[in-house]
């Protein structure tokens, strides 16, 4: 439908993804920033590769932990296939930060001065779609009686303004901490990772949008995980780092209410 | 639609309603409390007739004022056409409140021990039709570039549990208070109502629902309207205060951002 609207060509095909539709989990899997990939409207931005494969461009590795998680808890992902430097999924039109003109180091040419008009095509063409399907979902169950617990997958970078960043998993929430609490005291004694609460940021810096849209509000259980990048190049990292993740939550989940 | 489920007879119709769809304003109001009626399905729940037509099973004069604002501001209005005693459409389905067995001094013997099946089937038929038209209309304006002012219209009762209530006008804001400050502002001189900040309740007694749910995480500018009842039994009752409400709404609107 999109396509057909003209915003995405035929090769850019449709923005929202999902897998593992009829999964039997009430667990359903995010990914906002799962992809680098561009619309063919927008060029490279006027970025240079470097900058377009970096992770202002997408969470590395976050897609494919994601993926991991979907199948061994049998849930469904639901992810955006474009980048977050033409819409940022996990913001709210308004921010600044949807659609901004710098990120870390790098300006974004292709984003500068934006008209509301430009704006507004990208929220209807990017962020209305991938939510109204998270929506979609969620009522859907509602409507069956069943429950949704919401679960973000995101990755950061290892260096951030020049600065290392110690942490490698964290546990973030918003006002609602039940998941989180109980997957922060089932990873206490771990050895594997250390895995900190709210860090590298937190709700305070805007991060939950997805959260306060599809899981607050409505009470549901909920969680956004981030993965320092470092940890997820490969498939034998990615797969420990899901292994670790599912086992997290299926211990939270079966004492958590 | 509904109808055709079996849920609702034809003698009970739709449980959305929508007026002035096309008005210009970027004002939504929303009326949950609207209706005493109760689908035929529920006959009297149990109560008695004085219970039934008490504020316990409704807003009473909310929506006639609701109406007059919608015409002199030329704003949509949408409004739920069954009582909040079989579902209360500010209340997220997991509350107790949303379909209480019990309501101040009124028990209510068709709600008491709801299994799941049925909560569900409620929570299908008059939650999620109400909130997801809200959130289509919302998403049509965004699509466009246009932004919503939501305002949802409500009475209370003089007296609660036997003590009188002496504000007249409430102005209720979660969160986001942008909206509320400039409407309390450009009260503040007014000889006409008693109006006041977070009264008769305010957001810790749960009642901010459709704010959350709509307003909240999109950043939308919002307004929760309480008006004692006893002002609005009557048309010119009616009319003054919603013309006083109008004023207030345009005045603020004119200067927030």
């Amino acid at each position: 439908m999109l396509v057909q609207s003209g915003f995405f060509t035929e090769a850019d095909g449709e923005p929202v993804a999902v897998e593992n539709a009829g999964g039997k989990s009430e667990v359903l899997l995010i990914c906002e920033h799962a992809s680098r990939r561009l619309p063919e409207r927008y060029g490279d931005l006027g970025l240079s590769e470097e900058a377009l494969s970096s992770h202002i461009a997408w969470d590395p590795g976050a897609l494919a932990v994601a993926r991991l998680m979907s199948k061994s808890l049998d849930a469904m992902l639901v992810y955006q296939r474009f980048s977050r430097l033409v819409y940022d999924c996990n913001r709210p039109p308004e921010s600044p930060s949807a659609m901004p003109d710098a990120s870390e180091v790098f300006r974004i040419p292709g984003n500068e001065n934006l008209s509301q008009a430009e704006k507004s095509r990208r929220t209807a063409a990017l962020y209305l779609p991938f939510h109204g399907r998270i929506r979609e979902e969620i009522v859907a169950r509602w409507a069956r009686g069943e429950r949704t617990v919401l679960v973000t997958v995101h990755s950061f970078t290892p260096v951030y303004f020049g600065t290392k960043r110690p942490v490698e998993i964290g546990i973030l929430h918003d006002t609602d901490s039940r998941l989180a609490d109980r997957m922060l005291e089932a990873a206490a004694d771990t050895h594997l990772y250390r895995v900190e609460r709210n860090e590298p940021y937190g709700p305070a810096d805007g991060v939950t949008h997805t959260l306060e849209v599809h899981a607050l509000p409505a009470g549901l259980l909920n969680v956004m995980i981030e993965i320092r990048n470092d940890l997820i190049t490969d498939e034998t990292g990615q797969g420990v780092v899901a292994g670790f993740l599912t086992g997290l939550l299926r211990e939270s989940l079966a004492s958590v209410q």
